[in-house]
C-alpha cells in the first residue's frame, strides 16, 4: 500500500455487508469522504435499500448515486458482444465480464462530477473482476487512484471482518454470521456462483446453487416457440412486439428461466492464472446466441462469418480479461459491426427443457437461394461443370506436393 | 468432359439405385471395367446386399471390395478431429466432412491394388462432397483420373435416369419411383438430411426427417448419468469399461439417441459458394464434444486452450472444405495433438432430453488447484498484492494512450 | 465457352498488340460492338496512342474511354492497403494485385454507362489476374458476362495469333515478331516482370529485366535523407511539402528509383495453384512501408499493433487472391482504419543504395514516453515492484503446469 | 520483498561491475552463499576473466560455473525460431529474447546440481528481460525463489551503487565512473543497444553505438555472393562447406558485419507496457531470414506457408514476452517443425552494402514447376478452362451478396 491518502473516494456500493464494511474502512483507514455508487444492471434487487443504508451510515445525500443502467448495459455492452457470438473457452457467455466496464465507466464519470481523487471496488485479490474494474478505471482516467481493500487490509479472517462491522454498528443479517456456501454475481445477462460448495469440480453442483433458472426437469412438458426479430445484429422484438434492448433481454430471461435454459457448470482459466469453477445461468443470453447464429446463417456472407468466427475467440478473451476499453477490442468491434449491417430478419426458436433450438429463419435480406441449392437443375446459371475446374485448381498444389514427395521419397 | 477413356474404375458403391446406375453408366459410356468399393463406416446398413447386387450386375467377385473401416474411421479421423473441438460455423460437428477423406484414401489404395486408372464417386455437382472426395484422390494419387458422373452425364431429369436404369435391368424399389422427400448421408458419427422438404429454411423440419435420434420430447423423464474416460484427448471408456474407438462412439450414439441428443437444424455456407440447409444428427459426437471440453477444462493449460480455440476455427474450415490431406491441416493437427498429451481423466455427463451436461470432472493430471482458488487464504504462495502489480503493468499502455488522447483531444 | 453472344463488350484495352488482337477477335468471333477502356494508373505510358489505335481499328469515338485514375488508385486502394503493412508471403507489396479491383470497378461503371452486356480482359488462364478481374466484375455486377479470350480462343501458338493480327491489319511492332523475353505489368505502385528468362528460379535475374529502379551498385554514394509526413496512416507530405496521394507516391518512386530501392526477386504461390517467379520493383512503396512502420512505432498502441500484424497476413492474402470487394476484406479494413486514427507525425528515412532506413520519428501524438523508459527513476509512477506481481501472475499457470507434470511424471 | 532468506543463490554473472555488485549485495544483504554462472552465448567476450573475478571476490571454485552454450543456443533456440521467420512488430529478430530462456534453463540446472534455493539475475525492473528470465525459472522449477536486485535494493542512484562497490573493494574501471552513454546486450545472434543517447526516437543513433556491423557506407563496393545450404529448415552449410549451427551463424555474422547488414533502429512495445527504442544489429540473422524465406519459397506448400505466416506473428510475440517454455509456444513449434520436413536445398544470397538479396534457389525437393507456370501450353494437364470454373465458384457468394444488396438497397 502506498502512502497515498485519498480525500474523496467513489465506492461501488451494493448495500450489502461487504461493501458496507469497505465504506466504513475507507473512512476509518483513510479519513476519506465516501461517495457511494449503486447501479441497477438488472441484478434483480431493489436499490432504494442501498440508499437508506448509505444514509444510515452517514453518507451525505449528495454523495449517494443510484443509477438505472439497464438499457445502457444491454444496448452498449451486451448487444455489441452478442454480435460477435463471443464464448470464452468455447462455453462461457461472459455475463460478469461484460458488466464490469460499464460499472467502471460510470464510477469514473461520478468521480469527475464530484471531484473524487480515488475509486474503490469490492473485488477480491484472486479474481478477474479486480482486473476488469481497474483496467476500466485506468483506461478512462489514467491518473485516478484505485483502492482495492481486499488486497490491502489486514483482516485475517471473516471473523475479524465481522468484528470490525460490529464495532462500527454495521448491521449483520443473521444468515451472514456463518459463511455463505457460495458467492454470487448477478445482472440482467446472467448470474454466477462460485466458491465453497462448488470448489470440488468433480462434485455436481447442488440444485440450491441455481437461482435464476429452474431445472430442465422442472420445466413444462410442452415446448414454447417464439419468434425473435433482429435488426443489424441486435434483437429488437419478440413475437412481433418491438422491445427496448433491456426489455428484450428481460423477456428472454423469463422465457429461459421457465424452460430451464442457460445453465453452465464450467471450470475456466482465470486471467490471474489459476483455474476456477463457476456455475453460470444465462437464460436469455443462451436463447439470444442461438437466435443470432440463426439469423446470421441466412443473412451473413460465408467469408464474413468465417472471419468473424476466428476473431470472436480473441474478442471473447479480451472481454474476459478486462480489455473492453482497449484499442484492439475496438478494432475487432469495428470489424464485427461492419459485418452486421444486413443481419436483420426473424428467427423462430423452440424452448424446451434446457434446449433453445432454432427451427426457422426468414429475412428479406436472406442470402439463401433455394434455386441455387436445389437438386433440380436450377434456373440460375450454376453450371455443374464449374465445380470440376474449381476442384482442379484447388487440388493443383496438393498434386504437385505429392508428386514431389514421391519423387524424393519424402513426407 | 475430356476424351479420356478409363480402362478400370474404382467406384464408391453403396449398392443403392444411384450408384448402381453409375456402375452401369461407366460400363456403357466408357466400356470400363468397374471395381466396386463399399465401406462400412457405421452407416447402419448391411453390406452383403451390396455384394450381391454388384454380382448380379455382373461385377467379377475379385472386383468387389467390402471393408469394415469403422475402427480406422473413429481412431484416425473422428478422434483427431474431436481433439480440436472442431465446429464449422460454430455449430456443425462435421460428420459428413470427416468421412470423405477416408473413403477417398481407401478407394485410392484399391485403385493401386487392382491397377485402376480412374476413380468415381456419386456426389453431385452442387455439393461439398465432390470437393472432399476429389481433393483426397488428387492429394494421394496426383495422376489419378476422376469421374464425377453427376457433373458429366446428360440425363436431364430423374425420369431419364430411371429409364436408363430400367433399360439396364437395374431393379428400382417401389418407393424410389417417386422422388425421395430428402436425401441422406450416414456414418458412425452422424446422419445428415437435406433437400426437398427441407429446402425452405423458414419451415421447421418435419419429425420424419430425423432417423437417428428420438425427439427430446420422447426421451425418458429420468436423466442418465455416465462417466467417460479419456486418455490423451481420446475417449477410451464408458462407466469404467474400456472400449475401442468405434465401440465408444457406438455406445455414445445409443445413449444420445435414447435421450434425444445431437439434433441440429442448420443453414451453412458451402465451399462451392451457396448456402444450404441441413438436418444433422450427431448423438454420440455431441456428448463427446461436451465431455472433451470437460476433461480439457481441468487438464489443459489456459494458454494452450486459448490457442487451440483459435486454431480450431480454421481447422474446422479445412476439414469442411476437404483439405484433410493438406499440409496446413497436418500442421494444425501437430499443434493440437501436442496439446493433448496430458488430457486424461474422467468426466461425468448427465444426459436428459436433448441436453448433455458436464456435471463433474476428475483427473490425476488436473491443473485445478483448490488451494489456489479458495476464498480462504490458501497455504500456497499466492500473494494478493501481486495482483496489484499485474494490473498496473497491464494497464500501463492504456493509461499512456488515454493521456495522449487527452493531450491531443484525440480518440 | 457458352452459347452466349455478347452485343456490347467493354474491353480493358492497353493499346498494345495483345489487347488489339482481342479487340478484333471480339468483333469477328462474336460480332460484338467493342468499347475500349484504357486507364492511367501511372504505368508510365502515354494514353493518347491507345485512343488513336482504337480509332484506327474502327472503334467509335464515343466507345473509347480513357481515364486518369491515378489519384483514386493511390487514395482508395494503395493507401488503405499500406495502412495494414500488407505483405504477401512475407515479402510482396501486392503492386499488381491492388490495381486489378480498380480496373474492374471502372470497367463495370463504363459497362453500365454504355449499356454493355459483357466485359473482357486480357489476362491469361494460368495467372492470378484473371481471378482478380473477374471477382471484381462479379462482385459489383453479378449478372455481367465475362469474356476471357486467353481461356477461350483456339490459337495454338504465338504464330497463330500473329497471323490473325496480320490478317486483320493490326500493326505488329518489329520487336514483337519474336517472343518477348519476359512479360511486364506496371502501375504507379510497381512494375512486375515474369516468364521466359526468369523461369528458372535458380538463375539470377538479368539486369535488363529491371526497368523501374537502378541497381544499388549504380546508386549515389551519398545517402539521401527525407522526411515523410503522415496523417491518419497516410503519407501526406515529403520534406514539409503537402502532396496529393498520387504525387506523394510518384515522388517516392523517383527517390526510390534513384537509390536502387525496392527490388524483389520472389517465388510465390499463386491462387490458381502453382508457384511462379516474379521480379518486382516497388521503389516508393518500399520506402512508404518502412516509414509507415516508423510512424506507427511511436503512435500506435501495442495491443492494436499486434492485432494488426496478425490480421495483415490474412488481409494480404485476400488482396492477392482478388477478394478486395469481399465483405471479409471490408471487415478487416474497418478494423485497420480504426487503428489509424492517431497515426500522424513525421518520419525521417535515409535512402542509400537499396536501403530505406528509418532514423527518426516524431509526433505530437507519440505514445513514447522518455520518462517511463529511462534507466533513471522516472518522475512517473512506474513502481519497479509492480513488475514482480506482473511476472508472478503471468507465471502462475506455468508453475501449476510444471508441478502437475512432476507429480505425474508427465510432459 | 518477502522475509525469505536464501541460503544458496545461483547468480547469472557476467563478471562486469553490475553483477559483481549484485554478488556482494547477495552476500551482505542475505548472507547467502553465491554460485556464479557465466555463459558463453557468443557475446564475444572472454569468460576466463569472469572466473578470476569471481575467485577474487571470494567465490569458491566449485561454485563457479562457466559454460560454452553456443551450439545449444543456435541449435535449440535460434534455429527453431528462424524456422518460423519470426519478427516482432514486423521487424525485430528477437536476438535478446531468444537467449534468455537458455540462460534461465542452465541456471536452474545448476541450482539443482548445487542444491541452491534461489536464482538471481541482473535485469532491471522496467525491461522485458526480468520477465523472460523469471518465466523461464518458474516454468522449469516452480518453487524456486527468484531474487531481482534491481527491483529490491534501496540504492537511490548510480553514485550510491558505486559507493557500495568501493566499500566492498569491487574494482571499478575508470570509464565506468561516469555513466555509460547506452547499455548493451550481445550474443551470437545479435547485439542490442538502448538508453541514454538513444532515448529520443526523433534523433538518429550516433554511429558509435553500432558495434557489431560496419556502416553500409563503409562496406565494400563489390558484392559478395554466398550459397547457403538448408536441411529441414536449418542452415547447414555455406558455399558447400558443412558447418555446425553455431559456426554457420558465426560465419554469417562475419559476412553480415563486413557488408553492413542487419542494423535496425526500432521503437517497440515492451511487454511491461511502455515503448522503448533500441538499436539492434543482427548481421547473420538478417541473412539467414532472407535465405530461409528463399528456400521455403520453392519447397514449402502455399497452404503451409500461409498458415505459418499467420502463426509466426503470435509465435514472435510469445518469444518476445518470455513464454518460450509455455505449452502454446510448444504447440506452435510442433506445427512449424512439421512444415519444415522438406525445406531443404540451397539459396544464393548477394550481400551488398546493407542488402541481403536472394538471387537464386535450388532444391531436389522443389515444388516450383516450370512446365506448369510457363506461358507456353505446358505438357502437363493444366486446362485453362479449369480457371473459369474456379473463378465462378469463388465468385458465387459475392454475386449472391450483391444481388441481395441491390434487391434491398443494402450495403
Amino acid at each position: 500500500m502506498s502512502d497515498f491518502k485519498p480525500k474523496k473516494v467513489v465506492l461501488a456500493y451494493s448495500g450489502g455487508l461487504d461493501t458496507s464494511i469497505i465504506l466504513k474502512w475507507l473512512e476509518t483507514e483513510y479519513g476519506a469522504e465516501v461517495v457511494t455508487f449503486t447501479a441497477d444492471l438488472g441484478q434483480g434487487e431493489e436499490l432504494e435499500p442501498a440508499r437508506e443504508k448509505a444514509l444510515r451510515m452517514g453518507i451525505k445525500p449528495e454523495n449517494i448515486f443510484i443509477d438505472d443502467l439497464r438499457e445502457e448495459f444491454v444496448r452498449d455492452f451486451v448487444f455489441p458482444m452478442f454480435r460477435a457470438n463471443a464464448l470464452y473457452e468455447g462455453q462461457y457467455l461472459l455475463g460478469t465480464s461484460i458488466a464490469r466496464p460499464l460499472i467502471a465507466k460510470r464510477q469514473i464519470e461520478i468521480a469527475r462530477m464530484v471531484g473524487a481523487d480515488a475509486v474503490c471496488h469490492g473485488a477480491t485479490g484472486k479474481g478477474n473482476d479486480q482486473v476488469r474494474f481497474e483496467l476500466g478505471y485506468y483506461a478512462l482516467e489514467p491518473d485516478i487512484r484505485v483502492i482495492a481493500p481486499w488486497r490491502e487490509w489486514d483482516f485475517k479472517s471473516r471473523e475479524a471482518l465481522l468484528d470490525f462491522a460490529e464495532k462500527h454498528q454495521i448491521p449483520i443479517a443473521k444468515d451472514k454470521r456463518g459463511e455463505a456456501p457460495f458467492s454470487v454475481d448477478a445482472n440482467l445477462l446472467h448470474s454466477s456462483s462460485e466458491g465453497k460448495v462448488l470448489e470440488d469440480p468433480a462434485v455436481e453442483a447442488p440444485e440450491f446453487v441455481y437461482q435464476r433458472t429452474i431445472a430442465p426437469e422442472d420445466a413444462p412438458d410442452q415446448a414454447t416457440v417464439i419468434t425473435i426479430g433482429f435488426e443489424r445484429g441486435d434483437a429488437v422484438s419478440i413475437d412481433g412486439e418491438a422491445l427496448s434492448p433491456a426489455t428484450v433481454l428481460a423477456r428472454l430471461n423469463d422465457l429461459g428461466r421457465d424452460n430451464g435454459i442457460g445453465r453452465l457448470d464450467l471450470v475456466e482459466g482465470r486471467f490471474v492464472g489459476m483455474k476456477s469453477r463457476g456455475i453460470y445461468e444465462t437464460p436469455g443470453g443462451t436463447i439470444l446466441l442461438a437466435a443470432h447464429r440463426g439469423i446470421e446463417s441466412i443473412t451473413l456472407d460465408r467469408g464474413a462469418m468465417h472471419l468473424k468466427d476466428e476473431l470472436a475467440v480473441r474478442y471473447a478473451q479480451m472481454i474476459y480479461n478486462g480489455f473492453w476499453f482497449a484499442p484492439e477490442r475496438e478494432m475487432l468491434q469495428a470489424a464485427i459491426d461492419k459485418s452486421q449491417e444486413q443481419v436483420s430478419g426473424t428467427v423462430r426458436v423452440k424452448l424446451y427443457k434446457g434446449n433453445a433450438t432454432v427451427i426457422g429463419r426468414e429475412s428479406p435480406l436472406s442470402l439463401y437461394d433455394q434455386d441455387l441449392v436445389t437438386f433440380e437443375e436450377g434456373v440460375q446459371a450454376y453450371d455443374h461443370r464449374d465445380a470440376a475446374g474449381f476442384i482442379k485448381l484447388n487440388a493443383l498444389r496438393l498434386r504437385v506436393l505429392e508428386r514431389r514427395n514421391r519423387r524424393t521419397g519424402g513426407a
